[in-house]
Parts: C-alpha cells; sequence; structure tokens
C-alpha cells in the first residue's frame, strides 16, 4: 500500500489486514516499529481526532511529525492551477507540497470540500491536484467526498461490538445549523457497502445522497453480499436496525446555494435524534457518529449519554486504526 | 498521585517530596524516564512558559505531548451541561475529552474563570465538569481559580531562594488595564499558608480576595503554622516584608460587571510597583511574579530589571516542577 | 559556532564546512547526532518551509522541538523597550525569552521587518534586542534584514547545479500586490558576493537596495574576487545570466509609505519573469526565489513549472543545511 486516500481503491483484503494489524498493534504494541520516521500532517480545515490520534500514533510507533494550518500561522495556499495569484493565497500548492513531501516520510492532507460545486467535489478536484503533487506515501485526512481513516475506524468499530456483517445498518440525515460536506456520509455509506451489510440512506427530500456515490456504493454492495436502498421514511428505515449511523450534511438538491439549503432545512429540527426513533429497532441498536456532534441538535443527550452510544468507540478506534495505517505505509521490513 | 489539579489536595508531605524531586531531576537528569509516555495538552487560553515547559519536560523525560487549542485549529468546545448546541461551539468537551484522554497517558487543561459569576468560577464547573469525564492522570494548567503548576514553581522559587519557612510574605494586588483571574493570587495565596509563611495581602478597597479563598487558606496556614492577614495599607503591609509577589486581578467587589470594574481600578494606576515601595522593606526583600507582567504598569522596568527581581528563576523553575509533576504521575517504576 | 544569524559574521571557511556537512548528512545520516537536544522555535510570522524544516531536522537528528507563535495561542510580546505597556502585548521578550531559552538548547526565532523606518530595521534593533537576551545558541530564522538559513540553502543550491563559483547571478525584483521586507534579497545578495560570483542587482528606479547592503555585499566580493553591479536594465543585465534569483521587495526611495510604494509599483506588473525574460541569458540559465511565490504575479507558470527552475531544489535544500546548522551549534562531541 503506498496511498489510503480511499478504502474503495483497496482490494477488501487489504482493509482486512488493516483491521487484523489495528486490532494487533493494541494487543500488541511495537514502540519502535516507525523510529525515526517523520509524518507530516496538513490541516486546512479544523481538526481534533485526527491531528490528535496521527500525532499520538506516530509517538506509539516511535516515530514524530509536524503540523502545517495553512493561512494560520503558515501561508494561505492557492489550489487551482494558472490562477493569478493577486489575492489572498500567497503561496500555490505546487510549491508548498513536494517541499514539505521532502522533508517527510509520509504526509497527511485534510482539505474539505468547499461546498460550491458538486461536480467538482465529487471529482475530488482540490484533493486529487494536491495527491499528484506529492511522490510520497499520502494519507487522505478528509477530502471533498472521502473521510477513509474515520470509514476504517467505523469498521473495526463494528467488529468490536460483533455487529454481524450483514446486520440492518442505516445511515441517517440529522440536523444541523448549516450545509455540511458529504465525506463523512459517503464513506461510512461505502464502508458499510464494502462490509455486505444490509444499508439503508434516510434522508429528507432534498439531502439524497449524489447517485455518483449511491452507485458506486451499490456496486460494493453487490460484490459483497450486501444492499443498498434510500428512502425519506423515517419508521420504515428504522424498523429492525442493528446500528444506526447519524450524520449532518449539506442539501445536494440545491448543493452550493447557502440560502436555498437554509429554506430546505429549516423544517427539519425534528431531524435530531432522540430516544423515540428506537421504539421499533432491533433490540441493542447501536448509535454511531463520526463527531463532532452538536448535542440536542443532531443528537440529544439521552442517547449520547445512553447505552446506545458507540460514539466514544468509534473516536477511540481512530488511533488503533491510525497506528495501522502508518505502520502500513511506512514500516521498514527488518 | 493520580492527579495534579489543586496544591490543596495534596498532602504536604506529597508536595514536598514533588519538591524534592524537582531538585533531583535538575542534577540527575532522566532522559528516558518517561519513554514512550504521551502528554496531551488542551489549551482553552493562550500560553507560553506551561506550554512550552510542558512540552519539554516531557522531551526531557523521554516523552512526547500533542497540542489542541480549541477554536484554533480544533473544534470550538461546550462546556455547558444539557444545552441545545446550535450556537459557535460544534463539540461538547463530553465527546471531545475522553477520547484525547484515551489516545494518551496524562492529560494537561487550561481553562481560565469566565469572569461572569463568582460562585460559578469559585466552585471551578467548567475544570470540575471536564476533570470528571477523563480517567487519566490529570494537570490542571489553569483553571478558573487555581494554578497548582505555577505554585509548585514559586514554592521552589522561595526554596532556592533560601527565603525562611516563617518570613513575611506579602501578595500585592497590581495595575492592569483589565480585570484578570483570581486563580494565581489563590494559588500563591495558598502556597505560601501552606509553607507556613506570614503572609499579607495587600489589595485596595473592592479587590478582597473573596472569603471562600482566604478561609481555605487560613486553615492551611495555622495547621502549618503561619498566618494570613489582608490589608489596603501599603506602607505597613510593605514593612519588613522578605517577598512581594506581585499580581493583578479583577475587583472582586463587581465581579463581572466590566464597567464597573473599570470605575473601580481607573484611580489606582499608582499600584505599578516601584522601587520606592521597599523603602520600609527587609533588606533583599525579593519581587516575585508568575508572568505575563506588563512593564510599566503593574511592574517598572527597574524593579524588574534590578537585583530584587526573582521573575526569571519562577519562570525558569516551571521546567523541573514540570518534569516532576509529570514524573510522578507517570513513571512505571522499573 | 555559537550563532547562526548571519551569513557575513561567519568565516567564509566555516560557511563552506557547513556547507560540506550539510552533503555528509545527506548521505550519511546521523539519526541520534541530536538525541535528547530540544530546539525552541519562536515565529513572530508565519512560515512554512523554515517551519517544517526546523522541526524536520530535529527529529532526523533525534532531537525535539516546540514552536511558539506570539499572539496565535501565546501573548502578543513588546520588543521596545522602556514602554508604559497598557496596549495590546501583554508581555515583554525581555521576560519571554531568556525563559524560553532556558526550557531549550537551542532557540530560533523569526521576526520580520516593520517596514516603517529603514534605519531601524537595517540596523536589525528588534532582532539585536532579542538576541541580545539570551545566552544559548541562536539562530535567525529570517529577521529585518536577514535570513542567513535561505541564503545557505540558496548556497547549496548553486553548488548541487555545478554552478560556477564565477557564473553570472543576477538578483531581480519582480513584482507582488504589496511591500516585502529586504532580508532575502539582502541575504542572497551577500551569499552570491561570499560566493564570489558576478553579480548584478536587477530592479526598477525607486527600488535599489540600501547603500549599506549593496557596500557589505561589495566588501565581500571583493574579498572573494567577485563583483557586484547595479542596473534597471533588464536586457543588459540578463544578457549572459546564469542564474536569475528573483524576489520582490518594497520601494526602498519611499520605505513606510504604503501609498507611495503602492504608487511606485502599480506600473510594474511586467517585472513578472516569464520565458522571454531569458532570450538573450546563458544556456540553461536557472531561475531561483525562495517561497512563497504568488503564480503568474511574480513568475510565470511557464517558468515555474519548466526546466530552469530551482525552486524545489532550493527549498529541499532547506533540510540538510538546517540539519548542518543544528549539528554545528548543539552537537557535543562524543
Amino acid at each position: 500500500m503506498k496511498r489510503f486516500v480511499d478504502l474503495a481503491q483497496l482490494p477488501r483484503d487489504e482493509v482486512l489486514a488493516l483491521l487484523e494489524l489495528a486490532r494487533r498493534l493494541e494487543s500488541h504494541p511495537e514502540p519502535q516499529a516507525l523510529a525515526g520516521k517523520i509524518l507530516g500532517l496538513v490541516f486546512f480545515n479544523p481538526s481534533l481526532r485526527t491531528l490528535a490520534s496521527c500525532q499520538t500514533a506516530m509517538l506509539r510507533l516511535g516515530g514524530g511529525s509536524f503540523v502545517i494550518n495553512p493561512g494560520q500561522g503558515s501561508w494561505q495556499l492557492e489550489t487551482r492551477d494558472g490562477v493569478v495569484m493577486d489575492g489572498a493565497a500567497a503561496e500555490h500548492v505546487r510549491e508548498a507540497l513536494p517541499v514539505l513531501a521532502s522533508y517527510c516520510d509520509a504526509l497527511g492532507i485534510r482539505a474539505f470540500a468547499a461546498g460550491r460545486d458538486l461536480a467538482h467535489d465529487l471529482a475530488e478536484t482540490t484533493f486529487g491536484t494536491m495527491a499528484a503533487l506529492i511522490d510520497k506515501p499520502l494519507i487522505n485526512l478528509e477530502s471533498a467526498a472521502n473521510h477513509p481513516c474515520q470509514a476504517l475506524a467505523d469498521w473495526k468499530t463494528l467488529d468490536d461490538l460483533a455487529v454481524p456483517r450483514t446486520a440492518r445498518f442505516v445511515l441517517s440525515w440529522a440536523w444541523h445549523p448549516r450545509a455540511l460536506p458529504l465525506a463523512v456520509p459517503a464513506a461510512a455509506l461505502h464502508m458499510a457497502a464494502l462490509r455486505g451489510m444490509e444499508v439503508i440512506v434516510l434522508r429528507p427530500e432534498g439531502f439524497a445522497l449524489p447517485p455518483a456515490i449511491m452507485e458506486r456504493a451499490r456496486q460494493a454492495a453487490a460484490a459483497a453480499g450486501g444492499s443498498i436502498r434510500e428512502t425519506s421514511e423515517r419508521a420504515s428505515a428504522l424498523k429492525g436496525a442493528d446500528v444506526l449511523y447519524v450524520k449532518e450534511w449539506g442539501a445536494t438538491a440545491c448543493y452550493g446555494d447557502n440560502a436555498a439549503d437554509a429554506r430546505l432545512r429549516a423544517p427539519l429540527t425534528d431531524w435530531c435524534v432522540r430516544e423515540d426513533w428506537f421504539a421499533a429497532a432491533a433490540a441493542g441498536c447501536r448509535v454511531m457518529h463520526c463527531l463532532p456532534v452538536r448535542r440536542n441538535t443532531a443528537i440529544s443527550d439521552a442517547v449520547l449519554d445512553g447505552p446506545r452510544s458507540a460514539v466514544q468507540l468509534e473516536a477511540r478506534n481512530r488511533l488503533p486504526t491510525q497506528m495501522a495505517v502508518l505502520h502500513q505505509l511506512l514500516r521498514t521490513p527488518p
């Protein structure tokens, strides 16, 4: 494995091997596995778990890291090609990224969706431009439409909770004050599809996931023996659900139009996950969320603090899975 | 010792042992004592000495650290319980902190007083909420009403300067353009009380330290054979003083009311410590301040640059005392 | 060597030894050379390469580092002496820097020119004030009128490209939306002079480098067998050029007057380096720039992406040269 940028680009065996490695590193630490190795981290957007788990993953394996926040202590970076750079950005990623890559052994990059042009974001134009500039192992720390590190931690969480491979996995939209990117819902959907689950996407009208994302997931589901369907009917979707994976995202019916998005979401504040959502769910149905989550906006206190919640386990699993990815990318065989 | 959050919570013997350990680490470095250990640092507020001394303390003992600044590169965090989170904060400490604690071996948190409600701040409501979420060794890097790391460094400074245990320690208010928290004056007062000193709190009318802080210090002083009194008379307070500990803080008579505080402090610009303050002090009376200090506002250039000043020694002592605290919390016996 | 603050302060032999050491560390890594050593980094201004190369240099040599950004997570710092500090700065460098120096083994400081008073900036008043406070090895990470780390990397780049010692080195002004400091043009000029090159400074009227900088470089050139001249005639300057070193800087004719500077530079947008600049240059003439560079503003895409460009090599050379400087300052002989 040279890059970890999209779970869909890896053979299923490699994903399973990463999960196996993550489990092994939990029980058998390798405090010198990456001695002398350096991970460069470039965050165009805020981070808590990704930042902390990447830095601690390197430390737990004997390596080190550095962090660049473009626009905060470092130059604001341009990502578009061919631009006359007379605006706010002092530097282009074409200069910045190959240099940073030359200093380290692997580079991780976070660059959220611009949220203006759906085709641009789905094509991963920005992340793809950057990835093409880097000749070192690369990790996608969340791009416009993907978050493979989160997806890997989510998969491990399902395994840790002994959720059967063929269980019913409901990916539900939840309310948020403004439009958020599609990266996590797309990644979670694909992960569940790859795992072979019975997947239901539950979202209000106007918030359907883009056809390209759905189609790609359908193919993965078909190959893994699972299924994908979508609905806006909450009761039917949640009936018999084994896992409710909650996520906020923007209206795809009017992508990039904040005013229209605000109008669409205004009446949807009841899409805050409360205990009564689970009336017809399977006994022991678990709730997942990648975090950060707004309490009593997307999910109620009672659900987050109750026994259904797997959000802590998901977040904690970011560390062993990040360690597995870095180990796989950087470990020099002895 | 599992937590270092308040000097008053530790038996006096443990405090003395930390001071002894700090001295030992100065003369006998242990560059591998914390090999493989990770300290997570969460700063809700700015820092210079605490940030740098924590990071270097881990490095000097063979460990590592990471830093999270909520709202600056990381999500803004909510600390209140039961809130509908539709404002600026994207995440709650209930989610964020247990996760960060799971990645590291000890967590340090800085969260200044909100400065609106005295009872809330004195009760350490915010820090207490966060501390209750963490099942790892925890260090208070300055909370609403406490700064035990500073207090420990101050104690070591008094020892290094051979200031007798029973010497006269004057804690004096000083001028500042706006209200500052009570954490350092409370911590310095308690430290001097625990040390058994003859403590005088010198402050203008309206700036008395809260009764709860005074009472707690009086009990510690009584147990250690020292004493506490307070006054607004500068000349009498400074007569025979062996140490002048200078600190700026907000008016407690109108806590949380910035306009009233500004009116109260406006005529007090002569509370800038100048050489003539020491006319009747003991020969060799030293000046202490936790830093940062505003020159010629709280303390004059002449005093800060003169032979009385112990501010550099105090600040330098942050490193060995921080090393002692971390060593005590994290060292696995061989 | 105790300090690396100005290439001109080092005997030529020491500069050559640093270049030799940089090459040796490229081919013969020393992953434990600085084990246990700590570099403190204080950035008053943004950084990408300097920040990342300093941190990775320490990691590659087995050491560690910490970063302080005054005003961003740390207190805003005052540098002027004798001031009544009732403004934005909470702390003075007289307190902050000796403390930070006490925590680490070497300190690096970046403090750009204030850009208001040419004499103040040329005298390195701010950096000099700070340097005088520090009793540890010190690295200038770019001061008002100097950037020795960049100059060393540039020199190594010329060596790596086998540019003859006596080749024709043209330092050219380029367009930028606003006035930038003189540090890099001054450092590049001096480096080429020290190397013994035939140096031509090409700049529009009003942008001549200050006489003090030119004179100091002329002396270095004379000692090294090279030469310095300046012109505003692009065609004659570039004729036979072996290297074009491009840099943006502010108008020295009206230093500190932003409106006058803007008027002077407004008609100069054709000072964007394009391929036609090289019509009469030597075959294989290389283009250098310290980065960050604004594409199609200072240098065109075609030039930056074409075979003349050495900007990546320059930036990559920041790592081995930074390692050499740190090794020289901090290595304890075995």
